[in-house]
């Protein structure tokens, strides 16, 4: 059932500003041709001929945006994660990758991350596919028809990865990616294709140089992976002497925000000049509080980047996460900032959960545009929740009963899917 | 369904030590009058007149054992986290436990904590009550009709408390505390009372000696709090002046291992005397690192604990904790001993999901006699797990299976649960 015009009637609760919740009980969220028209106490008299979606006593939720997740690592999700990035990049996320090669691997493996993205909370997501460019059509072609809004990189890497799963040169790289994207220029209404350099230690300077001219052309968004453990730091080091730090050696070929739209990936242990640097280009950081745990990465200062007004959203960062859904990044985020305020520094408050809902669903969702929120003039993602089986003899209040949500619900509680205004189930 | 003698066929997986599992593919377990004889390749000749349960190609676990957790406070997990553990016991433990004088409202509240249990992976747990008798006594009857084995204190607390939550000084403390041990004697199959007072702040010198006589005279177990929070540990010093370290203040008074067998949860700023005095009393460490971590509390040295021989399992620690099942526990275990390698102390080795896997089953089920594994004479702890739900593409090996079931599974993938030798569901 798709529907572009329409009210939802329930327990309502979204982001006012990153420390508030807004909360309307028994309200209203009015949709029109996709877009919100905001929410209300009393429903305007001129939306009461619109079809109306009574949700009782459910909760309704924007949309969670993931920032950074790696589709084709979701097979082994859960799994092998007694290594650090390196060693673990070589041991079983590279060996993994190469299957993509084969395109009915690919389609046995992307249906089952379709479907179980689908059936989580997020709606939006940043995704890297693989090198591979029939494989990462077959991903956008999949994504597609799921009704969620997704941004999808063929992943370029021309170095210092294993033949199994490198690109011929820098000119082979950069052809296959103008080639993938004219290819699917116009092809999608909901997928969307993003510039993937995997990160420096994988890319050339000629490749690099390359990516930015094709990123000028299409006006392609950029993501990659920044500062995320240090021995891939010192490495960036040695391989870019000229770089002031690492998030400079993506500057220094123009893909590091300003006129580039961009992700980062992690930022574990950004510099003070980086973080500078950051907030100067309007970098998005994508938080992976699982993913850097896993990983034994460190956690990344997220109350400072608060602070300085940089961008930052949330990411499951599978696989390096274990699990897809933001709400349990949500979870993570606010858990490893308690951890790093009590065991690294105290002058850096823990994340409040109205924070770490503002990052998971206005933080991230604004990389896509107005999304992420019930404000008029937002696009219209929605989840409405079953909370019942999370039972208690307590009468909770609306952010109490987000707060067990982020913290309890898992993707069986979500009862109705909305995406840019379309119920996708 | 309950049967005494019978033979589970299926993938098998237990510890056969802390740093390995034993694993057999279409194994046999064998159980006769509720005790293991042990796991075969191939059936032998003198068992297979017993009734046979084919769990074709689903996964055969040991029940897992919840060391640490708060009945009571289940009805807010999931929620006010903001808080160290000082002001959240006054915030909102205290005051919701204080509603437990009200029958009404302890039948509602446990039937939820009892019923969501007995869903869950846990097969036994030491359990905290309130100090309330009539409300202990009828969470041990929800509890002994679900099969589960489990250890229930009625809580001690005669000092240091709100008038709504505070015992009328040691003598009636105690006296309460025997009426109700008097009360339950003989009465259960399955629970069994345990000492638990509640922590050293709110239990004066006399309730403590008092409750030494009844450990003696009853010969029970006891359970407590050790070394969680900073604050708590000044304020220990400040009470118990001639104590060397927190747990001497429990150990002046004969409650901390010996001849008293002994949970303590949290340890997580032991200092090296009071380590080495739990390792000569054979104190039990309930490792509760969810908690840990939302009370901001820091992370236990878990893998010091382990080299130097200590007696650890897992606590959930609701309400501190949000999730009540020991999967989540080995999860956050290992998760967090990565942190402290990073953050804290790079010559600790994070956990392994070995280490992990042990911790939740030998090492706290340990703790209620030969209960955890699957070796001949262990009582017989079982959970059947159907983990095709999390799909992949890939060839699994049973090691590889468990570890996604420890990251990945919830209540939902369990098909059938025994304790004991009697299937519960």
């Amino acid at each position: 059932m798709q529907k572009e015009s329409f009210v939802l009637k329930g327990n309502i609760c979204y982001s006012q500003d990153k420390d508030h919740f807004r909360t309307v009980a028994d309200g209203y969220l009015v949709c029109v041709d996709g877009i919100s028209e905001g929410v209300y106490e009393e429903l305007p008299e001129q939306y009461r001929n619109l079809p109306l979606i009574d949700c009782e006593d459910q909760l309704i939720l924007p949309g969670l945006t993931d920032l950074h997740v790696h589709a084709p690592q979701y097979a082994f999700r859960g799994l092998g994660m007694d290594l650090e990035l390196l060693d673990w990049l070589n041991t079983h996320t590279f060996p993994e990758e190469s299957k993509y090669a084969d395109l009915e691997y690919a389609k046995t493996a992307y249906q089952i991350f379709v479907e179980d993205m689908k059936n989580g909370p997020n709606t939006r997501a940043c995704i890297f596919a693989t090198l591979h460019v029939p494989a990462t059509e077959l991903l956008m072609d999949l994504l597609e028809e799921t009704g969620m809004k997704t941004m999808v990189g063929k992943v370029n890497m021309d170095r210092n990865s294993p033949d199994i799963l490198c690109e011929a040169g820098a000119e082979q790289s950069a052809a296959d990616t103008a080639a993938w994207i004219e290819d699917v220029a116009g092809k999608y209404r909901n997928v969307q294709p993003i510039l993937t350099p995997r990160f420096i230690p994988t890319c050339s300077d000629e490749l690099m140089r390359l990516l930015k001219e094709i990123q000028k052309k299409y006006q392609l968004p950029v993501q990659s992976h920044l500062s995320e453990n240090q021995g891939e730091i010192a490495w960036v080091k040695e391989l870019c002497p000229s770089s002031a730090f690492y998030g400079d050696a993506y500057d220094q070929f123009g893909l590091f925000g300003g006129d580039c739209k961009t992700i980062m990936a992690h930022c574990v242990s950004s510099s003070d000049d980086e973080i500078r640097r950051m907030k100067e280009r309007g970098v998005y950081i994508a938080h992976c509080p699982q993913s850097n745990t896993n990983l034994s990465s460190g956690i990344a200062p997220v109350r400072k980047f608060l602070d300085e007004g940089l961008r930052v959203g949330l990411g499951s960062d599978v696989a390096g996460g274990t699990v897809g859904s933001v709400f349990r990044a949500m979870a993570d985020a606010i858990q490893v900032s308690k951890l790093r305020w009590r065991l690294t520094d105290d002058t850096m408050k823990p994340l409040t959960v109205q924070e770490a809902f503002y990052l998971g669903t206005v933080g991230g969702g604004s990389f896509f545009g107005k999304a992420g929120s019930f404000d008029a003039g937002y696009e219209l993602d929605a989840l409405v929740i079953d909370d019942s089986n999370l039972a208690t003899p307590l009468k909770l209040s609306i952010p109490e009963r987000v707060e067990r949500v982020i913290y309890l619900s898992d993707d069986k509680n979500i009862t109705k899917k909305f995406v840019g205004g379309h119920q996708i189930w």
